[in-house]
């Protein structure tokens, strides 16, 4: 099966054109993988049902990793012109279980498979084209336009490996058999497992800029910690060796299971691993397209929680504590495995990359230097949370890429699957999941005295950090607070105040006030990064975060939603991500829309001001405050809605075009100015006057 | 000797390793030849001469040109060490004539000419070492440390051709011959000048950032001309035809130059052009190394007043209006005549890079579709000023190549000469020089109804125009003007009142501030982009700057003297250019020394601390003010004052440590909080509290 998926491509080489030819067939053959999967179901019918009740149907992930490519081409002005505005909003948002992502099933129509199919391959032809075509020089770097390109490729990747944990999730009936997926057809006995000796390491993680592999952000930076010797075990734990923890009523015994373990169990009524059918008292085993005789050898297939409390019965039973490894000694584990980073690895060696298998297969067949699958034939849970390294960065193409995961909720999975290629399988690349997702994930245990990193609530993003001390901190200069301010200003006109829309809401302030008065406010940012804040203050009830002061130092602050009077509002707001110049549709009947500092950040303000009428009620207040602080970085000029000399070498003013575009739909009530103050270190602030100007729907 | 100079290099390919190899040839052999020509001083006392009272003796210039490459990546921070920081300072700056240059010899103690050659050896040593460590791609970018390498050099193959220039002012008996460096050795009669029909074309100036050859930061960015239908003179003028007005007495005739011109006469006396060596009552012609007889036939060598004085003479003979071309015009030309961009040029086609000759050549030899020497033999005087092109951005490491010479009173230059190599013979450079200079320059001349662009006296670069606003602006948020709030402050410390030193002081308010109290302040700053402000007010009487208003819109303001009250103080104040961490010697007795918003700006604020003792008085007053905004972009995170954690994660702040530093020698007598607002846009401001500091020397 070799054939089936490419190594991923280095970023440096020596000739342009022959990158743009292996960067070309590295796209097309994921593009033509990803395609391939979705053969596995049996009829078009399956496209439009959900493997699980809290994600989208097949569809929208059929449809998501193609529109990814546009979003991000147009969001880094690569191209100018979206392929399809509609799929490209519906297919946007929804990964993940997150709370603003919007799920519910009546804001979707989702279209015909022909559609998205006819879709994928404009997207496909445009990608192409841009791959012979993009300005690009060698090494590759992530301020480079092909950057985008590889970033689009490397996302289908990784849902090529979780549409197939979907896929398998499925009712068998709705699956039916694709030759090149084929199941490993041996299996034995489960060998008994034992305990192997790991010396104690320094351990450097984090990965250069100048590595020659495409990186997601979180991969970058530096972190290093002393790992004591410890004992691991030798194999991944089999289905043999979890079947005793099962037939033990491992699953009815609250003692070995955490709070969250409890809550899974209880939402689920798990009372064995999710990928096992139990067929009159005997257990078989759920492989992707086929149902098959239990294969004890193979791993068994859990997700983290299932993994802890296999490891809390084990420790009883031993009297010897087990747990789930952590990262760091991970890599000394992978150091001791003698293992290099692909694409030196071969393929061949280990059950990755669909060389082998499109399935598990036994725990004893790929040893490296005395312990089994180090990396592939499934993920292993880790027990530690996913967190940036020092000198983390996002990538301005996907800021929301890592960082809503560093909640301390989702843990790093290691080591990679049989469904696993690209970034995927990279000894830099670092993957983390919430511990009651399914992946191709198992695990292994290890007996070990090292600390587990202590978890840190406090935002450590610099620019969502000083947007929470603008939104949440101290006033200066004498200045009031800006999100009260503006709520002040937008009830003094509001005139219905059922639904209010705080659109580009960043760190949520306004959206909270707005809900003082309003019945049902939604707060929408094109970033997760911000959206997150307020989405935190409504789930877990507060704000923390970094308060700059000198150089690198800060201080920490943190905001109870007591201390700001909002408890009793936390069911009156929502937040979503969501692009203003391309909004859902499902996003309208609102009394009022404010625009606080959006406009000039937008690519295309134009869009949204032309459309926007068409979110309001009756009698709706639209409200816009900027500075029009124009930048090319945000947008193009050409996009610019004043600041600079038409044709005529006449000056153009925004205020003059917001009144020229906005003039059939609203009547301008008032103009006014309002001061902000944001802090940028305890002695250097921007002190800003926004124009604020407020329009009455006609 | 085709052997002697190299053609310059090309920014892109596909081996980094080899260009490695192409850059290394290419600097050494720009090196040898930088130090061939001073074989042409007869002895070494000669190095201690000066061929123009108004220049350094010719020991500046051949540290000048090492001590450069070391200044320069110290700036950028490729290297951390200085390799003789006296050197490096003394043979920094006073290039050109320029009133914020030293040129007083007190203030210089020269090394001997053995030491310089050591220290040129060592520099040599470092940057080929640097040629084949640093870390680059291809193509080659402006960020790249390789640029600031290709920088160095093509300053250097500057100033071969200008040393040229200074050996020739030098008395014969100063100068030996030198076998490579051959006189061309025919002449004849001057060939009868004729003008040549050029055609109406619209031409495009500027250079695309893409570009493959090196340029300096004045070449990019766009500026297109209509250039009408014109004629040209087929030659340059030669001497034979320059004779004629010389004969007819127009070195005494006022009425064919301008004020400039006539200036030039008084001050030079002179009665024909420079190098003509008159012995009895006939005219010889003065060469690199030998004095011949008058070469008819060759160019005649002038300044540009000279040019123009040609021009009026000859006009008012012939009843037609003669010119100097425009840079516009010349490009027609070059179109016209076909010519090539190097390295496609091919050297022995005209009388550039030392192919032929080390001297000019008759009019009449190199031809290209008609006309003569539009590139090599002598450079051409232009009637366009230069200015910037649309979108012209200084470059970090040399902010002040270009800025400087954009004041209306440097003319172009085009066309290059014999001496000419590297980026001076390129189709896209171009270099200025005041009209009174000498080069290996004459001219020809057009008869052209193309009119001149009108001088734009407001200063075009935008960050030296907010710094403008920022002292000579208004004032916002009812924040008083800093520059006067720290003299203030200042007035009240300090004990005496002779000699103070503003350093830092960019665009000079302060310092006119301080001289209503102080009888002498000096303003010296880093960037001559920001000294040539206050400068500009001292002798022309006004600063001009244009105020940002939203977008890329902004309006011109203009303060006079006489508004500010400073007309008596023009005498107490002067304006020069200094590196904080590295000040010459002479900067020395101040009463006071105030530092505003200087240290979180050095590369190394403690290498400055450690010493401003010594430029102070007994009871001489050091002020310091800064917001401690420290940036890895100014200051590398190891010479920080503050803002960090020790090593035993000791948090570290500026306060504490200046009273560490400055302990020793100083007193400290007061801290306090001064606010000030930067204006960005009429609507975003930066508003920031300094932290004042005040010491008293011990």
């Amino acid at each position: 099966m070799s054939k089936l998926s490419m190594y991923p491509i280095s970023l440096d080489g020596q000739s342009v054109e022959q990158k743009r030819q292996e960067i070309k067939a590295y796209f097309n053959n994921t593009f033509d993988l990803f395609e391939k999967i979705f053969e596995l179901l049996k009829d078009e019918s399956v496209f439009y049902k959900k493997s699980e009740p809290t994600r989208h149907p097949m569809i929208f992930y059929f449809g998501h990793t193609a529109t990814f490519f546009i979003n991000k081409l147009i969001n880094m002005k690569i191209i100018k012109e979206r392929i399809n505005p509609s799929f490209e909003s519906i297919f946007a948002v929804g990964v993940d279980e997150m709370s603003w992502d919007d799920m519910n099933e009546r804001n979707y129509e989702w279209p015909k498979v022909a559609e998205v199919r006819e879709y994928r391959n404009s997207v496909r032809e445009l990608v192409n084209e841009l791959i012979m075509t993009l300005d690009f020089s060698l090494p590759i770097e992530q301020t480079s336009p092909m950057w985008i390109i590889l970033m689009g490729i490397e996302h289908e990747r990784i849902h090529i490996e979780t549409s197939l944990v979907l896929h398998r999730q499925m009712p068998i009936e709705f699956i039916k058999e694709v030759a090149v997926f084929n199941i490993c057809e041996h299996t034995a006995k489960s060998p008994k497992n034992e305990m192997v000796s790991i010396k104690a390491e320094q351990v450097k993680l984090g990965k250069e800029h100048s590595h020659h592999l495409y990186g997601w952000d979180n991969e970058y930076g530096e972190y290093s910690e002393n790992v004591a010797d410890f004992e691991v075990s030798k194999y991944l734990v089999s289905n043999g060796e979890y079947m005793e923890f099962v037939k033990d009523g491992g699953y009815e015994k609250l003692e070995y299971w955490d709070e969250e373990g409890a809550a899974f169990l209880k939402r689920s009524g798990a009372k064995y691993p999710h990928f096992w059918v139990e067929e009159d008292g005997k257990f078989r085993y759920r492989a992707l397209s086929r149902i098959i005789d239990m294969p004890e050898d193979w791993p068994v297939d859990v997700n983290a929680l299932e993994a802890e409390a296999f490891c809390r019965y084990k420790s009883k039973k031993d009297g010897v504590e087990y747990k789930l490894p952590s990262e760091a000694e991970y890599r000394v584990i992978y150091n001791h495995a003698k293992l290099e980073d692909v694409p030196k690895l071969h393929e061949s060696r280990a059950n990755i990359n669909f060389y082998h298998y499109a399935s598990s297969c036994p725990v004893n067949e790929f040893g490296f230097n005395g312990i089994y699958d180090v990396i592939g034939n499934v993920w292993q849970w880790s027990r530690t949370p996913i967190r940036g390294f020092k000198g983390f960065e996002v990538h301005e193409a996907y800021d929301d890429f890592s960082t809503p995961t560093f909640d301390e909720k989702h843990a790093l999975i290691l080591g990679a699957s049989w469904a696993s290629s690209g970034n995927l399988i990279m000894k830099h690349s670092r993957y983390a999941f919430r511990k009651h997702f399914f992946q191709n994930a198992g695990f292994r245990y290890v007996i070990s005295k090292n600390e587990n990193a202590s978890e840190d609530i406090y935002e450590s993003d610099a620019l969502v950090s000083q947007y929470c001390e603008f939104q949440y901190g101290d006033e200066h200069f004498g200045v009031e607070n800006f999100a009260k301010s503006c709520v002040a200003l937008a009830n003094r006109y509001a005139i219905n105040k059922s639904k209010a829309l705080d659109l580009g809401c960043a760190t949520g302030r306004a959206t909270f006030e707005l809900a003082k008065t309003f019945e049902q406010v939604e707060g929408i940012d094109f970033s997760v990064r911000f959206v997150q804040v307020g989405s935190k203050l409504k789930d877990e009830g507060y704000v923390a975060f970094s308060d700059r002061l000198e150089g690198d130092l800060s201080q920490n602050k943190k905001v109870t939603i007591e201390e700001l009077g909002y408890e009793k509002l936390r069911d009156r707001v929502s937040f979503w991500q969501g692009d203003a110049c391309n909004l859902k549709p499902n996003f309208r009947g609102y009394d009022l829309i404010m625009a606080t500092n959006l406009i000039d950040r937008l690519y295309n303000p134009k869009l949204f001001l032309e459309s926007v009428h068409e979110r309001l009620n009756d009698d709706g207040i639209l409200i816009l405050t900027s500075p029009y602080t124009w930048q090319e970085s945000s947008t193009k000029k050409e996009f610019w809605l004043g600041g600079y000399e038409d044709e005529n070498g006449k000056e153009v003013r925004t205020l003059e075009s917001l009144k020229a575009i906005l003039a059939n739909n609203f009547e301008l009530l008032g103009v006014e100015d309002l001061e902000f103050v944001i802090k940028e270190t305890a002695r250097k602030y921007q002190h800003t006057i926004s124009q604020v100007t407020v329009w009455k729907k006609r």
